[in-house]
């Protein structure tokens, strides 16, 4: 596998080019200059990630990857661990949120298991790249090994690198992992500084009782562990969980093979935090959907810079805000490509 | 044609029984309670609009008025009165924002031609109900006359009810006007009470100059025909437009009709703001799509207690924003009806 420093070097920078082409093509439009507003800017981002002066997104995949946390013996979540692969059943079935979403959008959703903690009978959708039965506590020792945590950004990378082989245009990642904002919160913390109150939230639910323990838990894990922020990779080992290291291994493979990777909630934006501390250069290939109702993921984007398309108050996770947000960004592209110029249109231009 | 006091009667409440169905059943999905947060309320209020407890918006509709404004003649605009009769042609030829947008959420556009100040050659895709040939300049005394805007009101009621009858179930409102903000901006503090400084932006893109002259020109509209509160069809007919009466009208029929309308800019704002005043619970049958850049839109929505399901920096009216979030509110539809329940995926409740 590359390293670190590997990956880093393989991201390539924007194309400066293919931006300046669709730039400019914003200004002959059918439009008053910038009225479009933040779908210009999209268009012109996606011409810069792909290199295409009219750039496609047509085809589209959303990972949903899922994994199960150790730390869950402490009473971090409102559901039952169990409810991990009862739900993955459920993405299998077609009847979760995601499903729904992705289906009205035209995305493929690409179900992973990276380390749920029960056995799945193998299915056509479900790809099994299980690392363990769910990582260990994290509140009493690593959540991973860095080999289990390199396996995991491995399976991420060769992921995005096969769905952009086989056409994929635009990523999208999604998660499912009962007590997965536990662990987010915790890489949030180390890796943006902030203190570990502001990005501990509710997840799926819990009362204040279980917010003050939450917090109690992120503080002990990383009291045990001594995460660093300069040290994405251990980070990751220590307080990270199996579904999050393959989602940053996806943004990762995503920039490397220059897709455009559509960051969901709070637990996908902690990948796009690890992704980003391996190789900043990944940030510029990341388009943020929404801003989560958890306090943590406010957080994140502001870390990197990125600002949502909307904020609809959701916080279920599986990628849904990714696949809602696949219908701007469509729209970003089509409006590029197919609008009417000035010239074109016979239309009178600014006074 | 209806009074007013007709109109206003002929408005159903919102149908309590089928939102508490559907608040019902989202509580049963396979999320957590709320997890989908704006997604939830919208699709209770859809049911509430149509009366069915799992109510579909597949077949769409965005009605785009076009209408010219004498008191382009003030220099209001960064854009010539030509461009209204090109820019419906672009409409009709598919090549304008709009249509590309249109086209990606399966909605069809109707043009309707309110009062362009040009003849407009038939086209199959045209709705000629011009009511006169522009406004007349409300700098110099009202822009039409009280029976114009009566016309234009039932213009859209009869649209709304026509595209009802023919199985629309999600309406979108969109326009077409050089000078339109300006009339916009007047309706806005009159109805509002706002300050015309906080009411009137760039619209298509004035320099400061040009935003100077905006107020003044609308301040001395106001002085000029003294549009007051508590009159909106007098306010209406003296600092309105032909399209903007249309669609306050085609909002007025939506809601008569118990088909969800979605508002789009600051243009469609004023036409919303009217129809409020005419029919006060008109206003829950409005869905806000954007939050424009224009900033006496803010002013409306607020007054409306409209809550946008984004900011996009959009500033292109059209009907641009509403056709963006059409795909959203379709979304909150499909999860209602579309998502397993706990049970029927065997999926573990909350602990």
């Amino acid at each position: 596998m590359d390293t670190v420093e590997e990956i880093a070097i393989e991201i390539q920078a924007l194309d400066q080019q293919a931006m300046e082409s669709a730039r400019q093509r914003q200004l002959q439009l059918t439009k008053p200059p910038g009225s479009l507003g933040r779908l210009e800017a999209l268009s012109i981002q996606l011409a810069g990630i792909t290199g295409q002066a009219q750039p496609r997104v047509d085809s589209k995949a959303i990972v949903v990857m899922a994994g199960d946390h150790g730390v869950t013996a402490e009473g971090v979540s409102a559901y039952p661990a169990e409810v991990t692969p009862q739900m993955v059943l459920n993405f299998l079935h077609g009847g979760a949120a995601i499903n729904v979403l992705a289906r009205q959008v035209g995305a493929r959703v690409v179900i992973v298991d990276m380390g749920v903690a029960a056995p799945l009978d193998p299915h056509d959708d479900l790809l099994d790249r299980k690392v363990a039965l769910g990582t260990a506590n994290m509140a009493q020792g690593p959540a991973m090994t860095i080999e289990q945590a390199e396996m995991a950004l491995a399976v991420g990378r060769d992921l995005a690198a096969q769905l952009a082989a086989e056409g994929v245009q635009l990523l999208g990642t999604g998660e499912m992992g009962i007590g997965n904002t536990t662990p987010s919160s915790a890489l949030t913390a180390v890796l943006t500084g902030a203190p570990v109150a502001d990005v501990v939230g509710r997840g799926t639910g819990v009362d204040d009782d279980g917010l003050a323990r939450k917090v109690e838990i992120v503080e002990r894990a990383l009291q045990v562990n001594r995460p660093a922020a300069d040290e994405p990779l251990a980070a990751l080992a220590k307080v990270g969980g199996f579904e999050i290291a393959g989602l940053a291994g996806l943004i990762l493979g995503a920039a490397q093979a220059r897709v455009p990777v559509v960051i969901d909630g709070f637990i996908t934006g902690a990948a796009a935090l690890v992704a980003a501390r391996l190789a900043p250069a990944a940030v510029d290939y990341m388009i943020a959907s929404h801003q989560s109702v958890e306090i943590g993921h406010r957080v994140i984007l502001e870390n990197l810079g990125l600002v949502p398309l909307f904020k609809l108050d959701l916080r279920l996770g599986e990628g849904t805000g990714a696949a809602l947000a696949m219908h701007t960004i469509e729209a970003a592209a089509r409006v590029l490509r197919e609008m009417a110029t000035f010239e074109s249109a016979g239309v009178s231009d600014k006074a």
